[in-house]
């Protein structure tokens, strides 16, 4: 294959040959279930996605005033409540159906999709296929089952509420979304989880978790018509009707968004030996021509031990033992960040010298050897990132799920080779030109930053 | 290959196969480098590393009264400077070689082993191998990078101290071997890094990064003849006299040392959300027959979602997010716990819930079906690891340094079936009669805990 590969929601069968003798099948039955698969040839296991798109950002909240939250983390609370037994399988079945095989079993919520997924022995690919589609579809979602979770879930919120890095990325999150429903934290608040009703979970069950929400991507040692013969077989057993012609669920907008905020100045004092310090821009939306150009940018501003970051405030003054950057991008909004933890002291020190870095890629660009380097290093981590059966799995579901196509890695590094010093100076000069947001936890308050990016933090 | 193999330290040369179609190789040059590889087909990437068997338990304080602590944390100091520059290359230089391939490239310090790894792809192989050489054989450490290292290591302690898990974990190793040099943190403490001079750190490099005490180990895409030239062209240019003739040094004496301290209970109050709580015992050494019992012991009690304390503590009453067992091995000494974060308010009761659950298995032994799940469960596992070169990396180096004999998935497995039920329930019968203790951090004190597990703690 030389090219991008469209994945339209009415074509029913697609196969090509991917980077290497990966070999991509994809089917989308009448019903509107997508069924894709990576065979890669001589892999002894599998990882298994079964993916709904739906996310944190889809989550409404309660109607009325006084329970004005109650939608909000219903997202990932149904995503604990589907590994709690089903008609047939009780939570202790579920579990021991992957411990007995020493499989991997999981299941993540974002803010645009949920994903349940196995690691699994090739010989055990079947019994994953069956078990995680009786939990997608035949959730019991028994009362008592849910209080327990409750319980769960607030001490998995109370765990980030400790943890400075969570802490700081969900302020700049909010800093920088503002009120966009991606600016929610994924898992809801405390008291939206002490409020949420089943029914809100089960409202969220009924709605979203039907045929032509969903998606089941693998990659490994697959063989694609007993995928689809497997999926078709547990989830007719499960009731659904496959023989009703549904037409998948269109794809997000793609597209930025207005963002609602402008510059925000974030903090939050605690008593501990580290500031985590974000500073954060509105980023690029997932389909941005530029996500490639981003890539690089990011790479050499704050990607590895060589990039300027690290070495401006890690290697040359010791400031810093955590110092890098980020991109995180969604179908219609994103956030470009620097991210370093150093001593209170020292705090706005440091944040000053990682916006100085930014500017100085705006204005004085970077150079070919930089670019080379980046090169060279986003296509070598895409290589060995692509030996892991996770990573193959993962992208089939982007693929279907967020972009329409499917990139491989050959088609990737052309693109990627194709971006330019002059891109990567222009794209840094857009995002310095945006509300510049500050978020910092740990033992410093506000005055610390007083003036802080103020030709930025001026524009709002 | 159907047994072990035993690695003597002065026979020059072997070779067998592991499982599937591996070949592993191993040559011992006449100067004492030990290397070692497997060699896996179709592999397209390899993981590196450099080890010596030196850790921070090999530490030493300083002589005088005033600088009782120098010594202390030179292990972990010495990892990091070994990235800052050699005659012939600058830090700069080092971390591009890495990024610009886009490599891994890192270290870590252990207790009883420090390793500089690599991972590749098969191309990169003889870059990492001759740019580790040199960070090894050459480095600097020069006295600015020194001081720029000093702050940087401080960030990394004040992360872990920031960070309840890893302080609760100190506290419950200091409780639990108490004045055994393995009871000390591995990166020393702030005060002793604020101390440490770079005579101590270039007096622990001189004595202990010397051919006789390195071992190379690489999986994956590795033809072993062109690793040895390598490795061999690399020492030789920086210097060494691999012509000398000298036997590795002598593995670490194997088995059980006295622990010195006998029940403790270790609680820190502070002002977060969750308790986080350890309860823990002496374990068992690296080469305790029974490590295998101890495997299929903590899978059962809590290896997975299907173990007894997941079981309880998290599906039955919603108490906890997090909750397993461990076992920490070293060549004369281990550490056996149990971990659980929740409430303040819940934590007597899941400390109590947790050794309820160690006594069980102590007094009413497992069942045949939990010891078929837990073998399941590890070879599952096991075979998964091994798809990965860093684990299998790993595993030449322990098998080289700590054990002295290598096991591969099919002889591990073969002795894995042969623990007995009998075996289970009269390891957990030794293990709750040793002296126990508890660390706790959160917004709980000493009072919370009274009484707890006194008769254990009555033994001590």
């Amino acid at each position: 294959m030389n090219g991008a590969v469209e994945f339209p929601l009415d074509v029913a069968e697609l196969s090509f040959a991917a980077s290497g003798d990966a070999l991509v099948r994809r089917t989308v039955l009448p019903s509107g279930v997508r069924i894709l698969s990576e065979h890669v040839p001589g892999s002894r296991s599998a990882t298994l996605g079964y993916w709904v798109a739906v996310g944190s950002r889809d989550e409404r909240g309660g109607e009325t005033p006084g329970a004005s939250e109650s939608g909000y983390g219903s997202t990932h609370f149904l995503e604990h409540l589907l590994f709690k037994g089903t008609p047939t399988r009780t939570a202790f079945d579920i579990a021991i159906a992957f411990d007995s095989v020493g499989g991997e079993h999981n299941a993540l919520t974002a803010k645009e999709h949920t994903c349940y997924y196995a690691k699994v022995r090739d010989h055990d690919l079947g019994m994953a296929v069956e078990v995680i589609a009786d939990m997608l579809t035949s959730s019991l979602l028994d009362a008592d089952e849910f209080e327990n979770e409750r319980g769960v879930i607030l001490e998995e919120l109370a765990m980030a509420e400790d943890d400075p890095g969570d802490v700081v990325s969900q302020r700049l999150f909010e800093a920088v979304l503002g009120d966009h429903a991606l600016g929610r934290p994924i898992g809801g608040t405390p008291d939206a989880i002490r409020q949420v009703t089943r029914d809100a979970v089960l409202a969220h069950y009924r709605e979203n978790y039907r045929p032509q929400d969903l998606v089941i991507t693998a990659a490994g040692a697959v063989d694609h018509d007993a995928l689809v013969a497997g999926v078709t077989t547990a989830l007719t057993a499960a009731g659904w009707d496959l023989s009703a012609t549904a037409r998948p669920v269109e794809r997000r907008h793609q597209g930025d968004s207005p963002v609602t905020r402008g510059a925000v100045l974030s903090v939050e004092t605690r008593p501990i030996e580290q500031v985590h310090l974000l500073i954060g821009f509105p980023g690029l939306a997932a389909a941005d021509d530029r996500r490639l150009t981003m890539g690089v940018l990011s790479s050499i501003l704050g990607g590895g031990m060589s990039s300027r970051l690290f070495q401006e405030i890690r290697e040359k003054r010791g400031l810093a033992y955590s110092v890098y950057s980020f991109s995180a991008s969604y179908s219609d909004a994103g956030v470009f960040g620097l991210y370093g933890a150093c001593s209170p002291a020292r705090a706005r020190e440091v944040a000053d010298l990682m916006l100085d870095e930014l500017r100085r890629l705006a204005t004085d660009g970077i150079t070919d050897d930089e670019l080379a380097r980046a090169n060279g290093a986003l296509s070598g981590a895409s290589a060995l990132a692509l030996e892991d059966s996770d990573t193959r799995m993962s992208r089939l579901g982007r693929a279907e799920i967020t972009l329409g196509e499917f990139l491989d890695l050959d088609e990737s590094l052309r693109r990627l080779a194709l971006v330019t010093t002059d891109d990567v100076q222009a794209l840094a000069a857009d995002l310095v030109a945006r509300p510049l947001s500050l978020a910092a936890v740990g033992a410093v308050d506000d005055d610390v930053f007083a003036g802080f990016g103020e030709d930025n933090r001026s524009t709002s």
